[in-house]
Parts: structure tokens; sequence; C-alpha cells
């Protein structure tokens, strides 16, 4: 069972996603998630030091979540087409609960913060590592074809990149949403079943 | 000849480029540009009354220049292999030219400003239409072969969103940004060429 403390700290990290996601990084303050979450002062502070901090550990939570789960999926010998279709509903969720507005935050904390590029790299290049594993994964199980998986890999990642922070600033429908999320299958699918 | 007017305000939407890329939107100022351009306050404001209406023109601006461009190509019947390459290098200058950091400032812009929304739209859906001119032009001249050129064309604009505003944040190296860039052509080229 989790620990009270846990508790709060995990309930803090899901509101932060909204909490930054309406307002951006900059302007939001520790009374802000207070306020939010009916905390005290110091049954905040006990957790976080700064909304930097929070913002932090929030991308990380999330980077560790998705290889977690890609890791054991492998293990389990999930169909490569599952994990693609379970990638792009995750990336559908993402954005129709306002993940494009979030990507907006991370540029901007990234603006405001010095150190953060390297942050940001790691998260780039973690997000293509996944995904280059899931691309030999079905290679390998005979699943997809794709020549040069590396490469594809960083393309997914930019286009999804694309696909979410435009999807902030450009009312993208439901329609649209799918058809593109699916191009990303038909691009790895092996070539019989390609067209 | 241009008119000294003229070049004054080609001058200013020039030096715009730079000065948003480098500052974002929200905090650049009027004073900004006369220093920048050692122009007096009188000078300025014949052109423009305001930096929203100095970003608004630089961005009207160049999406016209690139749909002339296309129609003038398209009339003088270039092979549309050189107007991807063409469409490639631009996007490359664009983004080793900081384009990426005026894409961050795009997204500012539309956060302040209410009204934004729609203008983005428009931008978008325009640069989804000239993908896709582009794409029918070459696939009636027997070069490309795209089974949905508007869906292809939604998902080129979106990956290059994703490109440009990703490398604002992550060093993406010269040889990985050919490579990336490398992956619209060999989306679309005839299948007999693929692979």
């Amino acid at each position: 069972m989790m620990k009270k403390g846990d508790k709060t700290k995990t309930a803090i990290l899901e509101a932060a996603k909204d909490i930054f996601a309406r307002n951006g990084y900059g302007t939001v303050t520790m009374k802000d998630f207070c306020d939010a979450l009916e905390l005290s002062r110091g049954g905040l502070y006990r957790h976080f030091s700064s909304t930097k901090e929070i913002f932090v550990q929030l991308l990380e939570r999330d980077k560790e979540t998705s290889a977690a789960e890609l890791a054991q999926a492998i293990k389990d010998e999930i169909p490569a087409k599952q994990l693609i279709l379970h990638l792009m509903n995750t990336k559908k969720k993402e954005i129709t609960e306002g993940g494009g507005r979030l990507t907006i935050a991370i540029y901007e904390f990234c603006n405001q913060e010095g150190e953060a590029g390297a942050y940001l790299e790691n998260r780039f290049n973690g997000a293509v590592e996944m995904v280059e594993r899931l691309l030999d994964y079905g290679q390998k199980r005979g699943e997809l074809l794709v020549e040069n998986p590396r490469e594809m890999a960083r393309h997914i990642v930019l286009f999804l990149e694309g696909l979410k922070i435009s999807s902030a600033v450009v009312p993208i429908k439901g329609d649209i949403l799918e058809e593109q999320l699916s191009t990303i299958y038909k691009m790895v699918k092996k070539t019989e079943e390609k067209g």
C-alpha cells in the first residue's frame, strides 16, 4: 500500500500536468499548488522545494513510466502492431487532454532555465531509443519492415512532437488526429501490407 | 526600383526575424526595433503601429513568398524532386538560422494574443495546401507516388514543425538534419525507387 506521503506526492504530480498546461511554466507559483490541492505550505514543501523541481519530476516520471511499460510488453511478447496502437492511443490521450499546451510549457521551461537544454536532449534521445527498440522488436518478429530503424525512430519522435505542439494552437479534429497517428503504422508495417 | 519607404519596411521585417527569434514575442518592444535599425520613433511608426503588427506581417510575408515561388516553379515545369530538394534546403536554412526559436515565439504569440488561433490555423492549412499541390504535381508528372496526398501533406507539415521546434532546444547535428529532411522524399518517391 502507498504511504500517505507518497500519495500526496503523486497527487501533486498529477495536478502539475493540468496546472502547467493551463498556465505555462513561468507564471505558476507554489501557492497555485497549495490552492489547487488544498495543501498547507508545509505540506507542499515537504515534497518539493520549487515549481521547477515539480516540473522536472513531472517530466522524468512520464519518461520512466513509458520505458518500463515497453520493457514489460516486450518481455510478454505482445505483437508490435499492438504496441504501436498502444503508443498511438497514449499520444491521442495526451493530445486530447491538452498535452500540446504542456509541450509549449516545456519549451518555455527550456528558454527560462539555462541548464534545461541537456535535460531536454536526454528526453529526446530517450524517446528515440524507445521507438527504435519497438521497431527493432517488430522487425525481429517479422511484423515490421524498416530500412533504418534509428532514422525512422527520429522521424516518428519529431512528427509526434509537431503533432502535439500544433494541436495546442490549431484545432486538430478527431478524425484528422486518428488519420495522422495512423501514418506511423503505415510507414513501418511490412511492405506486402503497405498501400 | 524599390521606394525608400518600402526599403525601410523590408529592413524592419528582415530584422524582425532575428529580434523575435532571439527574445521571444512578449518581451520585444518598439524601442528594440528603433535601436537595432537606428531608426527614429517616427520612422518606425510610419510603417508599423505595434510589435504585434510587425510579427503578423512577418509571418504573412513568409507564407506569400513560398506560395508564389511554388506556383512559378510549377508553371516552369521544374521536376518535383527538385522542388522537394528546394523545400528541404529552405527548411534547412530556416533551422540553421534559428527558425526553431522563431517557432517558439510563434507559439508564445498564440498564447498571448487571443485572436491568433484563427491566424495560425490559416497558416497551418496554407502550408498543408502548398505541400499537397506539390505532391499532386509530382504524381501527375509520374515522379511521386502518394496514396493520399492530403494525409501525407499534413504528415509532412507536422513533421517539419516538430523538426523545427525541436531544433531550438535539442542540438540536431548537420548530418541528422540532412537525414531527417531526406525522409520526406523517401516517403513520397515512386515505389520502384523506394527502399
